[in-house]
């Protein structure tokens, strides 16, 4: 057998060492694990953030990864603990929505995994999910982890909408580091988008436009993006995650 | 022979390239290592902050780990530069107090670590902890390190009293990236938390109140922390750590 | 043939989760890679910070490893992208200088990277980069990557300059988390340091001068730096990369 790859992603930031304690426990148990930030610099609570980060990376990595996430306001709670198997990787995390990403590829198997009496209510990630990751880890089978699952928590990014008069009704889905918006706008080709009273012209690339000026393009997952060049689209605009986005005068979905 | 484990703690962020710089020499000098970054957010010259983060930590990796930690705004003075073999761990890092969680162990050990000539007088982490932790990791005996030391710097958090009325009157040891307060009660059933003017129940978790609310309950290390439930408790009370907490109609410590 | 070491440093913060997307296929690529992150959290865009940190630390990890450096401002453009051996060290990056201290070591060799029609304008990283660092971590020749460049964009830290009167003028090259200032000075022995209407003695460490005094040092790659005694000196002064420093009556370059 390979050597296990674990990734890591939580809103914990890494100062407190609630971080350290997980990858401790993990390195204790399964000695020849690869342990693999993503990030622990999610914001607080954010669940939809970290569910599109998920989205990006967890059919990256290579086939047998376990991605542990842990962005778990409802810990301590009724909320249930899953495992998930779907293409060929695993997952661990709180049943929020925030695995969503693979909870909805074809074939996905989800198990509920046991809350032992012991567990802290305020930190599951240490007290079940990297239990979970551990057993996977070594070798030991998925559905042993707990019983089967039909009713997972899913979180969906939302549709856009075409109006009326053929414009494509989408929205922000998260603003990046750079400040850029990521929308929902798929498959774009040409025209301009609309975000409050500002217009971003389609095009392939921040060059297209001069240094400050507003450029709409398809981002490096397929969907469409509003940028700055050289700025910070979010401060400048005004915007936030939800805004409303209308492509005009192009095709996309 | 295991490959060596080693995890690093600091306050240099990581954009400037220090702690780069770090893992460079140790990869090159122990290339068989295994590198686990703790933290480099822990704010700039936190001694505190980064003992409390190394309590939780540094007994949950396996045994032979060698932890460096290195927040030291002594740096380049007198202070004395330490290495430390408690409970089958091994620590290295300023004399500063900041290695406390291990120097109290039972059966701790400590060195002191020469600070060559040639060491910059700003980054022993580089010139005198990484050196060290190499030694180690190559599999050297922790005595040839330097001269024992038999009165390193200890730094504890304060314990709480019990007033005259049968209250316990505690503190705020830090304050968590969510902005839950930590405090230095233990064992605590039952009972309400009073900081400043302000009360908080003690319940099992964070879900047992209205989001919003404030809540106390005992938290993944023993201690009792303060919550707002989906809030941020230090900036709604407007608390910091040191101030006090009392514990009113309980049981604890 | 020793496991590749391929260090990360970009701009992208991790919440994203673009890094985690280039770790990722990397990993499933070059399974045996050691991936090492240097830092995800150099401001946004900001080459020259990328650059300063880069020539702290290239040199300080095996002969072998390959460092992946993405602050890719001009992705999507014209601009090259292009690969370096250098000292028997790797390189891999966008050519907007921000690989110049390994551009300006002897010997160093420069190719061309291929860009793949189907590359994202905004993620070279992924698409350009990772894939280049994945053909050096296989083991795959250097010279196969692409055709030879001559002429890579470089960018230097400005020279400070002797004025008439024998003081040496330099300038505040970056800031690091601290808030100390480097600056490009070298070998400064005694004197002192003005910036605006302040100065600061030349000293040996940070505890020669009181808590809240400004004092300059000797920093630890041999340049001067100056720093307020625990405190921000680059708040406390209101000083800026690029702003001025003057070095009168000590000796330095």
């Amino acid at each position: 057998m390979a050597r296990a790859l674990v990734t890591l992603l939580s809103d914990f930031g890494t100062a407190d060492g609630y971080v350290a304690e997980m990858k401790g426990m993990l390195l204790t148990e399964a000695s020849e694990a690869t342990v693999v930030d993503v990030s622990h610099d999610v914001a607080a609570q954010d669940v939809d953030g970290a569910r599109l980060a998920l989205a990006r990376y967890w059919k990256r990595f290579p086939e047998g990864a376990i991605h542990v996430v842990v962005v778990d306001p409802g810990v301590g709670t009724e909320r249930r603990a899953i495992a998930v198997e779907s293409q060929r990787r695993f997952l661990v995390g709180p049943d929020n929505g925030v695995l969503s990403p693979a909870l909805l590829a074809p074939g996905a198997r989800i198990v509920s995994l046991p809350i032992p009496h012991s567990a802290s209510a305020t930190f599951h990630g240490r007290d079940v999910f990297i239990p979970a990751a551990v057993h996977l880890a070594q070798g030991h089978g998925f559905d042993a982890l707990g019983p089967p699952v039909d009713d997972p928590i899913v979180r969906r990014t939302p549709e856009p909408r075409r109006a009326a008069d053929g414009a494509i009704e989408g929205q922000v889905v998260t603003v990046d580091r750079f400040g850029n918006l990521i929308t929902n706008l798929i498959g774009v080709r040409g025209g301009m988008a609309v975000v409050g009273k500002r217009v971003a012209p389609v095009r392939r690339t921040y060059g297209d436009v001069k240094p400050g000026e507003l450029v709409a393009l398809v981002g490096s997952s397929g969907l469409l993006e509003i940028a700055v060049r050289d700025g910070h689209a979010a401060a400048t605009l005004g915007v936030r995650r939800g805004d409303a986005v209308t492509l005009r005068g192009g095709a996309g979905a």
